[in-house]
């Protein structure tokens, strides 16, 4: 995936060089950035599927296809959440760990990786 | 809860006394019909999460604060399948077992004993 | 599975009726105690797998593989779970479904139903 | 936690500068190596959980109570692997981004989170 290589131009994500010209273009300031428009295009299938199980729970369908389509949304979610995840990784935690100032690098790595166990906490319990 | 006293008149899940007018109304097929506005309530909520996480990552907001609601929405997926779990298993199970032909009835609880280990398996992967 | 049929003679699982004659065979008092050999060999392996871990660690062996081995252990562990909820439901509630006293028969499907529904949501935890 | 900072004496974990005496002491490999007496102790409790929970089936407890005691032990298992996907950020993923050869950096760290990722991805399943 090239954590490192595809920083967009005029934008590193180790916060250190920030010579970006604000007035045009920031650049985007996280690593799911670069794939916005896939997640985007993910969560609206999302948004879809969760309408569709409306309809079907306004139809009166059976519960446990309603059910089998609950699992289809969560593991969708699962999956952008995983997606989420790795980009913090390579990405945040990455950033900090090339944190250029030796005195702020391993708090900045720890913080970044706590947020990251944080997380992925929330998305197994 | 009430599983078996929370039955609408004209409506037996137990497939006995089908007395339903059903040119006018059949009343209900499935045990969540009964929480139906509610349900369609949460899902419309979790809709609107949805929409609200694709609006964080249409503004690149920080990646863990989106993952902190992809959380959310997981775990009132989560709430709501499970109440579908809790309804087919007082509904449909229940209604199984009160099956009055005991020819029919074995085979007709674990088929929906079946369906409801096999949804929340699903559910756990 | 026949959770209706496979009830031990002399035992019923309504705990209604028991006649059982204590001197010589009591009956298994839960549905997965007929599945006991079972559920004992799936635990003392799921034990080994853990000691197999430890020795891992132990060993200083690369936390991925580690972890690898974390997600089967947990595989197996949920496994276990949905066969004791399948057969909590298969009997326990089916068994309260078949309680011959109409007036306590609504109160104990309900109970059964929300232990079930209760311990399935831990799990989901 | 200081994941940079940690490093034993005579071992760096960015695989660089490996002076380790290996005839007397190699020194940890991996970031759990620090605490692995802190996770040994937890993978024994564990499995003297599941041994506690094969008691509980040998002596025919209530399913719903050996129900709860198979959550606790997912729960800690879960908790082991969440420490381990944090060592495996904290240690791998940032020993990678401070692989000092800039041909080889990036493939290291793509790697490195590619196998926390799929990691992070098996526990959710």
């Amino acid at each position: 995936m090239g954590y490192l290589t595809h920083t967009p131009p005029g934008y590193s994500f180790d916060g250190m060089e920030h010579v970006v010209d604000t007035e045009t273009h920031g650049g985007p300031p996280y690593g799911y950035s670069s794939n916005k428009e896939a997640y985007l295009r993910r969560l609206k299938r999302i948004e879809g599927q969760v309408r569709g199980i409306a309809r079907m729970v306004e139809e009166d369908k059976y519960c446990i296809d309603i059910l089998t389509q609950m699992s289809a949304v969560t593991k969708a979610l699962h999956a952008v959440s995983l997606g989420l995840v790795e980009e913090h990784i390579g990405h945040c935690v990455v950033g900090a760990a090339n944190e250029p100032d030796p005195a702020k690098r391993a708090g900045e790595i720890d913080a970044k990786v706590k947020e990251a166990s944080d997380a992925i906490g929330r998305l197994l319990r």
